[in-house]
């Protein structure tokens, strides 16, 4: 009989404590500090032998830090003889580079997959990978968790005339998530097609489906500096949209985002909190919603050994 | 027939173009930048198919963010078809968690060897690595270089009368180091024995060796916060040292380091460039000398296949 233990690292304490709570255990005590030069000083404060762990830890920014504090925390707890390392990743950073766009670039989605192995990961819970073939940069376990039912139930709740109502993706790649959505919505998709007719000429909006007067919901996996997103948006409304909204998972919001978003035509951003929002990324704008119970949910599941993936039906 | 290749990253440019100029070569064209949410972004920028690759980087503060770019950097090298891969740390960062001093901690030295194996490195060129042993983490090849030799060459060029001259070591684990420098100045040495006689006393500082009216060159491998190494200091001219100089390979000199040294009783503080001093880090009382030409000399015999351990003869 093994025992359960969830620890937090510093990413995301707040969403850590939600799970445990959710969960019904208090979470592990640990102590995750510097050394003078800036060295992660990493201790284990109680006994995990032969217990099944999970680390909770985002990789957002400043996502360095978070990377290396959570493969020091995996050596630790391997060492002190837990029976399985869970890593608990509502957020992957390094997502988006999975693949050589150009000559000699990395493809660090990949590393940090190898890392993770390395360091002592046995499994790996994450959800809404920018891309669903990094679940294969992996040889270890790997559940990948959505967020649309969330999303999607949040939007149910403004009771919109679902006559009214089109799910948007702000480009090609983006289609199956609003497709997904679109079906919990009982909703049509429309897509924001960029084409640029010659280079260095601006791109062109083109809107394929019918946005006149509807209400449209933006739904990507990644909001960074939003600039697609309002683009998007402004391309809607100048196309007759009655009210836009938008979407995403995972909130990065870096640099200009949050400036952005307040001086567009979006009404209201709705975001997870995979990703913790520092008091500067706050905003009336942004409306929050928790994946605790889909995570803590997650968690059971791999400690009961049950099915993750029936999670979505 | 290969190509020698040398790239440097953000953590010691000026020592990378230093062995660049001594091997009459030019840096590698490579982008270290970032990505608006602070993502590592990289990329080569000539080919370097079938190359002998070097990659000049200290894990030095931020050790995080100087680690990350390296891992990344190698993964980037690895897809670009490079011959070998070759990792030149002057200064390897975490090589003080090198076992377990409590239960449940990890061993954050050894974590690092195999991610710089898992992201692709073929040999690893290092320098006074806080303990020897950190070679054997290691499966892939390692080359230890000392800055013993330039550090004793220096003391040598001051022309004292070698019959006033002790080297002292700070502490028991450094008696190795200090006994390589006393050989090459023809010194005796000493040690400084710290004890504590009972728990919660302050520690009394009992020096081994004589001392009295001598020049006490105090040798370390790290000056961190420069606790250590101005405590010893005075204690040495307590005893009736007639003066001490300092000397060490890594001016890690973090917190309250620069104000501890120029309020210490050391006339000098000698180290090298392993680690790049930042503006708040220089002091009148620092000579820094450089390991370019030592590095520039291992980089070569790397490349021709010939033994770096003859380096020191
Ligand atoms: N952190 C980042 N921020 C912005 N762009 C990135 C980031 N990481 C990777 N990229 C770039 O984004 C591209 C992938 O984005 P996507 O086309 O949306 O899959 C890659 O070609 C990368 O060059
Ligand atoms: N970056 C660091 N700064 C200060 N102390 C450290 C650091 N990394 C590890 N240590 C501690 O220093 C001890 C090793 O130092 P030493 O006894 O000199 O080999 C270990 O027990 C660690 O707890």
């Amino acid at each position: 009989d093994t025992k359960l233990k969830i620890f937090s690292l510093n990413s995301n304490y707040p969403l850590a404590q939600e799970i445990a709570e959710q969960m019904g255990v208090e979470l592990g005590k640990s102590s995750v500090k510097h050394f003078s030069d800036g060295e992660v000083q990493i201790s284990i404060e109680e006994s995990i032998r032969g217990c099944d762990v999970f680390i909770v830890q985002s990789t957002s920014a400043p996502v360095n830090e978070h990377l290396m504090e959570l493969l020091i925390m995996i050596d630790a707890v391997k060492r002190a003889s837990a029976r399985t390392i869970n890593v608990v990743m509502p957020y992957y950073g390094y997502a988006r580079q999975d693949r050589k766009a150009k000559a000699r670039e990395p493809i660090t989605a990949k590393l940090v997959a190898n890392l993770l192995e390395t360091a002592g990961a046995n499994r790996v819970i994450v959800l809404d990978l920018h891309a669903p073939q990094i679940q294969g940069f992996f040889d270890i376990l790997i559940d990948h968790l959505q967020a649309v039912p969330i999303l999607s139930t949040y939007f149910k709740s403004k009771n919109f005339n679902p006559d009214e109502v089109v799910i948007v993706s702000p480009d090609h790649g983006g289609v199956t998530r609003a497709r997904k959505m679109a079906e919990r919505l009982k909703a049509p998709i429309a897509i924001i097609d960029k084409r640029r007719p010659k280079p260095n000429v601006a791109e062109v909006m083109n809107i394929v489906g019918n946005i006149e007067g509807k209400i449209c919901i933006l739904i990507d996996d990644i909001i960074d500096t939003a600039g697609t997103i309002t683009i998007g948006a402004n391309a809607l409304i100048e196309a007759g949209a009655k009210e836009v909204y938008a979407c995403c998972s995972h909130p990065v919001l870096s640099g200009p985002a949050i400036e952005r978003i307040e001086n567009s035509v979006i009404k209201e951003l709705v975001v997870t909190n995979t990703i913790q929002l520092t008091e500067e990324k706050m905003s009336p704008k942004v409306k929050q919603l928790s994946v605790a119970t889909l995570m803590a949910e997650a968690i059971s599941r791999v400690y009961e050994n049950k099915s993750v993936s029936t999670l979505f039906d």
